[in-house]
C-alpha cells in the first residue's frame, strides 16, 4: 500500500453561466487588464490516497468526485494521480 | 495578437489550517471512504489573454494573481498557460 497524491480539478458545465467568474473579469477591467477575458472559476482539490496500485487510486477519487465533491448536474471533474517517490515526496 | 488560454491554481498555504479541507475530509470518512485524507482545497481560474507572446501571456497573468486573484499572505499561486492551436483550440 501507498500514499498517491491526487490533484482534482473541478470546473462548471460550459453551459452554466459563472457568476463569480464574470465578478472577477469585470474586477480585472476595472484595474486595467482589459487583455484577460472569459474568466471561469472552479474548485482545486489536493488529497492523499492510500491505495495499492495507481487504477485502485484513481478509482478510489472518482467515487468520491461522483458521491460528494463534485455536483454532477452542473459540473465537470479530472482526476490527476501522482506517483510518490521513493523519498517520500511526490514527482 | 493571439488569445492564450491560463489555467490558475490557487492553494492555501501549507501553515495555514484548511477548514473547509478538514470538512470535506470528516465527511469523506463517514461516507465510508478512509482511504482519502489530508485533503486541500483551493481554486482553480482558467481565462483568455490576449496576448503577443507566451512571456507577455504569463507576465499579465502574474500580474493579476498579485493584484486581485490570491492573497500572497495566505495563498500560493501557480500560472500555466496553453499555446492557441492553428484551428483555433488549444492544445
Amino acid at each position: 500500500m501507498k500514499y498517491y497524491l491526487a490533484h482534482i480539478t473541478i470546473t462548471l458545465r460550459k453551459a452554466i453561466l459563472d457568476v463569480q467568474g464574470k465578478t472577477v473579469e469585470n474586477a480585472l477591467h476595472s484595474l486595467h487588464m482589459p487583455a484577460l477575458s472569459n474568466v471561469r472559476i472552479g474548485k482545486h482539490i489536493e488529497l492523499d490516497v492510500h491505495a495499492p496500485d495507481k487504477e485502485t487510486a484513481q478509482d478510489l477519487v472518482e467515487d468520491a468526485c461522483r458521491k460528494l465533491l463534485a455536483n454532477l448536474v452542473m459540473e465537470d471533474y479530472s482526476v490527476d494521480i501522482l506517483e510518490p517517490r521513493k523519498n517520500g515526496q511526490m514527482k
